[in-house]
């Protein structure tokens, strides 16, 4: 039987600001992406995120990104590689010890935002990235975008890497994704959304705009938590998978 | 043959900033307490310190403080005792990503500033750091200072607790530090210093102001970094101590 | 005709993540006391919020707060007079700046937060706010909670002092806000908030939980925007007093 | 009698961390440019700088950069043009109201490291930097590196605009700074600065490092404060322009 990951980011407030709907994402994800504290997330977001994710039997990785909480981490910072792999290895450790502290087992490292963004255009950073891993804590895998030098980067670090598709975002005819701005960069119809990543599972393929398939290997599928209509998306998405009797399990379990 | 360590605050620059002379005082000193990002330090500093350390020989641990920057770690910030345990653990975790990355091992913790004072002063706040240390690594021991509340905590969570003095600090004739505003409470002659430590050191006791003795396990001396003549002193110290026959060597050794 | 002036905390975001709905609060308030950067707020925002408040007519004023974003400002922090003199004349110079980048004007300032709770606790932080005040630029008014130190500091500084009483909130029998503990403390039916604040703005008092009356001046009606209900609990107070024939009219109109 | 100005960067520590020996620098400049709490600096800081500069006589202006203490404002930030004007005008508004408090008046504006560099690089960047400026006091004046793209946007956007040569700096042949890895990129030979300042002061040329003269308009020199030579060379520098008749004066007095 068929069996793929689901992972949601999740901790990504702030004090006393919320950022989507964790309790509910954990329900339905497999796996919880849980910032770190340096683009979103502060120890306690990071204990509570952690206690629901053991509570719910739900996989628990580490989502570190820039020191850049009035960004987000989504603007992109020169860091040099050597910096990045120190700003990484901070907060994986950072996250061991509160997933610790919750009873939880960290399993995994995701990177985020417009580090993961650059670690793509940029092998040296991929490498960094995948380097801070492995010194950090060499069991961890590597949650990586399916079919990029993040893969590759925690490959040759002798990691354990899983591959991971966007369910709602649209790719190019490379297999990379399409730019924001682009129109159908973006997809919102539930149906749509499985009926597509179901396809992907099924095929070990991601399939373009034009639905040319790219053959890859698909460990999870990426679902956001940041929108009003994550929730149910997210839930759509797993009984169709369900349905077609593909189950649903951490490829990092604790 | 009696032993002892002597301890010092380390890596605590922040970006472009210096404070103290980390590459002198890692050459005299037997422990490093290593700045985890909060009152003072960064990923850069905090590998460069643990590579350092690991280098000469020195034992690390974590010097996790109030996330104060502006006032390193020195301002009382209303923070409730179960917030302290997640914001200390996090930092625990940190500096032990930083001390892997570097090639060390963390084995210890020293509490900062504001903190250890409060800490010293409300035993939940000193509970709530040693069940931080507990939860992240029991094997983690507990520097605390010698005769308060932090003591106590570490004992309390079945720590191992080790006990310091303050070389360059009067002792009221309770035995806490008297405080700074107080004539006294800042020693700066070396030979006097060197000889009120030793006194102290060898006969497993507090000397207050007064000259009375107040008997107290003696695990370890704190020097500090931070003012001119702080490698003169250490040096001076070490000296004194090894002359009357006192070895120095990490009471956490890695 | 009596008149008064409805005031509500607005730019209280910080990057992505939201707090409140400012553009509804602005359609109903006739004073914004816009956050500025230390515990909430970002340039972004300001400049945001400063537009929309010009746009809709309604007077904007500076709210200082602790530098706290990860305690959205309520966390008391041990800053002395002095140094909160100078943060607090920090954020009202950042503020005056946006306003006048966004063609506003600022009138008033309002200060947030815990370092309005300790204000009100003690004359010497009073008093470093009034002056901050004055220091920036003396004809800004000063919106201090009704019969505490902090209107008694404002006019020992010879500032322009606006009362205000909080909608939602009870009133001890010494005419202090109830502890946010007690029952009573926070009142959340809209119609019995509306009465009362008619009764107290016709009667000039406060009225204390027990039904009493305490004379005081009150120049300004504090709503809260962070709340689902906030909206529809301000604009039902805006009817009731426009119904009552009393106008709003901000205190220090731009 | 040639009239010249001589600015340093001036406030640059934070909290406890110092950078520069500011006293000594602000008995021998003519203009400060002050930190304002992003880059560097602190309300603390800045108070008491802006406090020194009007004890001395010494012209105060902002000086503003990226939201980045961790790398001192030297780092490259993706902020947008228009995200750039609102930062750059929070800034400045915070050291008008810093100054004011001190008793001093703000004259100026000179944009920090990575955003200068980018200001000299992108012309959008250059015009918003001269538009906060413009947005909040147009009567500051804009002081700009001789020759690029900052001195165009401040006289586009009307702004009284001061040109400043770097002491310390080799010059390309196309009147550039040299890249700092550059051999002959960074001078440290006192005399020889001196002796090429006062060339290019009174021949209004940039002298580049072959000889070259390219002119130009030189209203002030920027001189170094964060090397331990920074006060010989200031002072030796000073000498030789008043020796050679040049008379030392802010370009934007208060």
């Amino acid at each position: 039987m068929r069996s793929v990951d689901l992972n949601c980011d999740c901790g990504e407030g702030f004090g006393v600001y919320a950022m989507g709907d964790d309790s509910s994402m954990l329900g339905i994800v497999t796996s919880a992406s849980i910032a770190c504290g340096f683009h979103a997330g502060d120890p306690e977001i990071m204990a509570r995120t952690f206690k629901m994710a053991r509570a719910k039997g739900v996989a628990a990785g580490a989502h570190p990104g820039f020191p850049d909480l009035w960004g987000f981490g989504r603007r992109k910072l020169a860091f040099s590689p050597d910096e990045i792999e120190r700003l990484v290895a901070y907060q994986i450790g950072a996250a061991m010890a509160l997933a610790a502290y919750a009873g939880h087992r960290l399993t995994y490292v995701k990177i985020h935002g417009a580090l993961s963004n650059l670690a793509m255009e940029d092998a040296a950073i991929a490498q960094a990235a995948a380097r801070a891993v492995r010194a950090v804590d060499p069991r961890l895998c590597f949650l990586a975008v399916a079919g990029t030098r993040l893969v590759a980067a925690g490959q040759a670090q002798g990691l354990k890497v899983a591959s991971e598709i966007y369910a709602d975002r649209g790719y190019t005819e490379e297999g990379l994704l399409m730019d924001r701005s682009c129109p159908g960069a973006i997809l919102s119809d539930a149906a749509e959304i499985a009926d597509r990543v179901l396809a992907m599972v099924e095929e070990s393929a991601i399939v373009t705009a034009s639905g040319k398939r790219l053959p890859v290997e698909i460990d999870s599928i990426c679902v956001h938590g940041d929108n009003p209509n994550a929730v149910a998306m997210a839930r759509s998405l797993r009984s169709r998978l369900e349905g077609a009797g593909v189950a649903l399990a951490p490829f990092a379990p604790c």
